[in-house]
């Protein structure tokens, strides 16, 4: 049994939500707290500019919460740059505890996933997690310098330039985190940096399984099985890989990193980066959850787990993804 | 309040180590499960052995529990490489569900909190937690090319080779953590990355004075403060630091980096890295634990969150200590 279950329903109470201009084009664009118009964000580096972002998600999931920095008992966050220093130095602008957790994209749901079960516990009271991501600091951290304009193959995704959070509490709201499925690592030998989505797809093919075998659930229980950040062609090889399985996923699974851009540059596969699927749960999906309509969505949040040096070494791509189950109660 | 008390007592029910023929020169060479003749394991990268180092310590702690990979609900890991790369590609040989943290040094302490918080809430029963470092990885990533043969300043520290772990389980021992207080993240604008002993101490005095705090105790309520891994400077800071408080552990206080080596080289300050307090109280001070020489220790481990391109940016050491009290009981 890999699924926690949350008897005492903690509940999502608000967001916090920051994406760039490219991002807001999209789906996104009418929910978010705030868009930038330039990804600098008045910074002097894109580091600086991502924890900015991150620092901003948090503040306003604190603000939108009606609280203040003093209600707040734990930040949970990570992030993609190495040593997760944007949600490190994010936290030095707060005075509460800080938990740094390391999911690559699956972050978010891993952050959830154990501010839930804390505040299930009654360990603590109000828990704000957030994570986030920037196209050019994954860009020339992950890939190559910016100022190089390498082409970008067909099967690659794009880093999204967005943060967001949520704040998690006991009571507070009709939207609940009712459990979670922690994932294994899964690594079925891709090694082939620029395609994520197939490397993603089976550790999400079986994190999505496990939590529906430990609950009991068919597919179609939920209204959205929502994955982030799989891109197009991860999604394609997802509904592949669990309805050999026996589970049809094919009406009513998206993914964060398919739908956040009208794509019409060199996105390709979609969005990547941590800040995917938190930007687009946070604000597009929470909406929706808030108004009914939605009412029990199973977020699944994925990762893939190399670095620079992994790959350099020759090694495959591990890939790791996280199960919540959100429902209005 | 930013202490959790586990009311149920999870026990530490065994332990697995490993560490580096210099660090077993020292004071756990006598205690750890395996000493490495050669630091290369066998394998052909640095990052390669890193892994399998911790890889070990997972697998020894599971079968100096007694148990096999079947009885593991959980492991959870995290390690200094960029992406946690050892912790990630060390789950990929197990079958059990992963949770990366990230805490730098303070990785032991952080990981062991959150088990026992899982294992208190009856969300999984038997927990392995493990971390690790490697003296030319973390030189490697952190400083210079090994080729380059640096001088290194007096005021700096030694990257321990080595990992530790342990099982973390409801019952199956009289050692228990009885509560964990997650750290603030404090930064008193250190920027000399040589000298990280300077940049923990004031997180460390700031955790250790607010689980006393919470706790209601004296300082002298433990037999030992352990932490790890300020080294030989930064203890001296930390017992500086809280004596200001009113907070005397001039008779009960050792730091895992100052203990660890017999400075013959240029480890200087001594011992750092995750794997410095994780080897040293999963082997000797776990000991003495046990043949109960030592009955209540508190272990503060102490991490910073710096990376190479934040100190590039000119940004001072943002650090963090989590506390963690282990009990006789």
């Amino acid at each position: 049994m890999n699924t926690i279950f949350f008897d005492k329903k903690p509940r999502i109470i608000s967001t916090g939500t920051i994406a760039g201009p490219k991002e807001c084009a999209g789906v996104i664009g009418k929910y978010v707290d705030k868009t930038l118009v330039d990804d600098m964000f008045g910074e002097s580096t894109y580091e600086k500019a991502e924890c900015k972002m991150l620092s901003y998600a948090i503040t306003k999931a604190i603000e939108n919460a009606g609280m203040t920095e003093k209600d707040m008992d734990l930040l949970i966050s990570g992030d993609l740059l190495n040593q997760i220093i944007s949600a490190s130095f994010a936290a030095r602008d707060f005075d509460f505890p800080f938990l740094g957790v390391y999911g690559a994209c699956s972050t978010m749901a891993e952050s959830m996933a154990v501010a839930a079960a804390f505040v299930n516990a009654s360990y603590y009271k109000n828990i704000v997690v957030a994570t986030g991501s920037h196209f050019s600091t994954a860009e020339r951290q992950y890939r190559y310098p910016l100022e190089l304009g390498c082409t970008r193959p067909p099967q690659a995704q794009w880093t999204v330039t967005g943060a967001g959070g949520c704040v998690i509490a006991p009571k507070g709201s009709h939207i609940a985190i009712t459990s979670a499925t922690i994932g294994k690592v899964v690594d079925y030998g891709i090694t082939d940096v620029n395609n994520m989505g197939a490397a993603m797809a089976p550790s999400c093919a079986s994190s999505l399984l496990e939590h529906l075998k430990d609950t009991g659930r068919e597919a179609n229980y939920y209204d959205l099985i929502v994955t982030g950040d799989l891109g197009a062609l991860g999604s394609r090889i997802l509904k592949d890989l669990t309805w050999e399985k026996g589970c049809d996923i094919a009406n009513n699974h998206v993914d964060c990193g398919e739908i956040i851009y009208n794509v019409i540059e060199d996105e390709y596969q979609g969005g990547s980066g941590a800040g995917c699927s938190a930007t687009v749960v946070n604000s597009y999906l929470m909406d929706k959850l808030k108004r009914r309509e939605l009412n029990k969505i199973l977020f699944v949040a994925t990762g893939a787990l190399l670095s620079t040096v992994s790959s350099g070494q020759g090694e495959s791509i591990p890939c790791i993804s996280h199960a919540v189950a959100i429902e209005n109660i």
